[in-house]
């Protein structure tokens, strides 16, 4: 039986009953992380703590217990025998439940917050030899730094992507590449790794930041400097990035093989990189 | 007690529970309507039932009942003792509820359908003389032609707008004027009445179409071209429309008075043609 969190509680899923006067359900009117659990640790907790937090505090959605969030994820592991197994916690919190209205509810009522952890297949599993990705102009809005549950557009492309046999859709924003409906994406052109740099159009993946410094780390020169579609003929590698893939090889861009049409010398060098800091994480978190 | 509509149900609002798998609760995935009673009929249902499925065909959400939508909004007024009273029902069919992942359920599952009716004072009482609008770049999705629940945006922009005392936030797309949080918005440059073409970055409004009806009904000229932010100067009236509020005067675009910064006599004369439309429909849909 799954044990979920919800409002305070941790309960059987089954006896969840969400309001539907509940924002979340009427407006997408909130925020989620979804956080990996590696057999025993957690990775960067912190990271996704505090992005969290900027994602509340950039809606205005005051949770009182947002302190509590690692110990709560800790537990969801916990009560679901998931100790010992590769997992990913996932966390929603809404503006809460109030008689539908555009306008925040004021006074502001109690955020309803949501949780469950399930083990897990790796997305990546199966696709160490890469993936094909669609590309698509970047229909989403003009916010995607907050990590909210308006994911409406990300469902929608994303499906439309594996419907036409790609692992992934990747938006196009003014002509340049931005990030996937649930990855960030990186090119190696001249030897350089590049990506979209931080703004109100990528949300600022935690896999993404820690990419950044296992490349580093490496000795490979990373710029966050967007790269423009008419650039990628010049790419030589690809990959994207999210917790629960960690690093995918991208080996073609729509019908277009990206370099020579295999996972590249430095993806590899790279995700080797990545694992060990995965690894530094344990014992922190667990 | 308030008798809503929950998958194919009239139960008391207070028993219904939505899973929190729900795709409306995680991913915004569905759509809705919000139709007016004006105590005894409903105004253009036939436009709301039509956009509905549209709206539905769009995310390629299959709901079996859709044609009963008519029926179930009467039985939801006379249900709550609505019959002689003004009214809004409000609508709303998602996805359905499935584990979480971005790509749709398959097999597909039933869709959740929500439906509620509440007596209402219309959001224009007391703005006969006209609100002032906030003008903002549009930060929202490119499909705002579908009616989705995907509402953050909107919400923030209409929560920012009225926190500065204004009534309605109107977005401005590459320098054009697109529509409200919640309305769409007409303006008279030069005796001409316009608005937003329908596209994808504005709704549909049934109200919009009904006034544009009227407008040429008497026999105002009426263009649906889009008025640039450097034409508002040029502007001698403005108003915007939508379900619950029909027509509202606009006086000021932030701090600017709109034309004389009074309602003006064409948007007068239209909203009146506008009443004698929608008194055509009593008896059609009662």
């Amino acid at each position: 039986m799954d044990i979920v969190f919800f409002n305070g509680e941790f309960l059987p899923k089954e006896k969840v009953s969400v309001s539907p006067d509940d924002r979340g359900f009427l407006f997408a009117d909130g925020v989620y992380e979804v956080v990996r659990w590696y057999s025993g640790f957690f990775f960067d907790m912190e990271g996704h703590h505090s992005r969290l937090k900027r994602s509340l505090s950039e809606l205005r959605i005051k949770w009182n217990d947002v302190e509590s969030f690692p110990d709560i994820a800790s537990e969801l592991i916990r009560l679901n025998s998931l100790v010992e197994k590769p997992a990913l916690v996932y966390f929603q919190v809404t503006r809460g439940a109030a008689p539908r209205t555009h306008t925040f509810p004021s006074p502001p009522v109690n955020p309803t917050t949501y949780g469950f952890a399930k083990t897990f297949i790796p997305e990546s599993a199966g696709k160490e030899n890469g993936i094909s990705v669609m590309l698509k102009n970047d229909i989403r809005w003009a916010r995607c730094d907050i990590k909210s549950i308006a994911l409406l557009p990300n469902t929608m492309c994303f499906e439309e992507a594996t419907s036409k046999g790609h692992g992934e859709c990747i938006f196009i924003r003014n002509g340049y590449i931005t990030e996937g409906s649930h990855s960030n994406i990186f090119f190696v052109t001249g030897g350089i790794l590049r990506t979209h740099p931080e703004s109100e159009h990528i949300l600022s993946g935690i896999t993404r930041k820690n990419v950044i410094k296992a490349a580093s780390a490496c000795g490979i020169k990373v710029e966050e400097r967007a790269v423009h579609e008419d650039e990628l003929k010049e790419v030589t590698e690809a990959f994207i990035t999210n917790t629960s893939a960690e690093i995918t090889p991208v080996t073609a861009f729509g019908g277009t093989p990206a370099g020579n049409g295999k996972p590249g010398p430095l993806t590899k060098l790279i995700h080797n990189k990545f694992r060990e800091i995965v690894l530094s994480y344990a014992g922190k978190n667990s």
